[in-house]
């Protein structure tokens, strides 16, 4: 076992560099690399402390196999029905957009040759949107840890038109929420930083809507 | 304006060291160190990229009030009805869940002397657990950065059961999920390590349950 390198070590830097990283090498990822990730998911709160996650780690060819199938059938269906067309969008996101279409389809059709899929399991939750609340803090950490070591992430939800058929295949119990599917591996590209809005466009003060001078 | 001061910028140790800070002093917020840890929150994924996250900071010592008044209702109602009474714990979690009582109930009293409070709203939503994915991580990455500065946070969703009168008091649309309410003050305390299960018995190999041997 070998202590995995950190890549970038600057708080600031991994913050404003970690972006959705697709296209991924099939290269396998040594487990003390899966371990560290994990690890700073664990250091993540969540409600009353109860740490109701489970890190499902997946690297079996055939298991890949399918869950490749179904997502990229989702995909499949989601684009065709509108999603991510970008009409109506102004010029730099209307860019941005088809960047990350391209590289979303890209992922969908080659998902089984990523070397690793993580499955980020919730056994607590109420239903609403705070359920999220105590499984995405952990989730953001697991990939901001993975740039930190070099290695790309993206959050995916589209396997989860197929959580029954996936809840089979591993055994995981109906209770259980599939809350995210991370793939995991060396990127072919270059961390950078994503296309987001100003700051004084997402922050209201006091009142919503009431902006800084 | 001068330049937020990081005072611990490696990132493994923001990782490693940023957990829920419930007694903050009075003592203002810098506007700079705000902005910081949003953009910094703006550098969290969301789905399509949409960033449908609005960050509503507070310090106006009405409304704070307000909320406090609220919070500390819903807490005792969740405390009385039984909520993180830990009987059956072993005894190392039941030490930790005594303390995170113990501050949390800190908390609820000494809400509206916190210098910040932001609500964390998010625009997108389809009801089920994955409408938390476009705005925790987001949220996350607000809490690790104030950590960087030296700012205490918690991640709080007591708030959720005044909702309506949240959204009345402050003008938000009904549209609008307040996903967190996140008090931001210096800490009194020190940051440190929270208490968490090891990574081998939270991580399944291949399979549900299969731990490595």
């Amino acid at each position: 076992m070998t202590e995995p390198a950190v890549v970038e070590s600057d708080f600031f830097e991994v913050i404003g560099t970690q972006r959705a990283m697709r296209r991924l090498k099939p290269d396998p990822v040594p487990e003390e690399y899966i371990k560290k990730i994990i690890w700073a998911a664990t250091r993540a709160p969540s409600g009353g402390n109860r740490q109701g996650w489970r890190w499902l780690v997946i690297t079996d060819p055939e298991s890949k196999e399918k869950i490749q199938q179904w997502y990229h059938e989702g995909w499949s269906k989601m684009t065709a029905s509108g999603y991510g067309a970008g009409t109506n969008l102004p010029e730099a996101e209307r860019l941005s957009n088809e960047r990350v279409m391209k590289s979303a389809t890209y992922l969908a059709e080659h998902m089984h040759e990523v070397p690793v899929l993580i499955l980020a399991c919730s056994l607590t939750g109420n239903g609403d949107i705070t359920s999220g609340s105590s499984i995405y803090p952990a989730v953001q950490n697991l990939m901001l840890a993975a740039r930190a070591l070099g290695l790309g992430t993206a959050l995916t939800t589209v396997h989860r038109g197929w959580q029954k058929e996936i809840r089979e295949l591993f055994g995981i119990p109906e209770s259980v929420e599939t809350a995210a599917l991370i793939p995991l591996g060396w990127p072919k590209g270059k961390f950078g930083s994503g296309f987001r809005k100003p700051v004084e466009d997402v922050t209201y003060w006091e009142k919503w809507g009431a902006k800084k001078a």
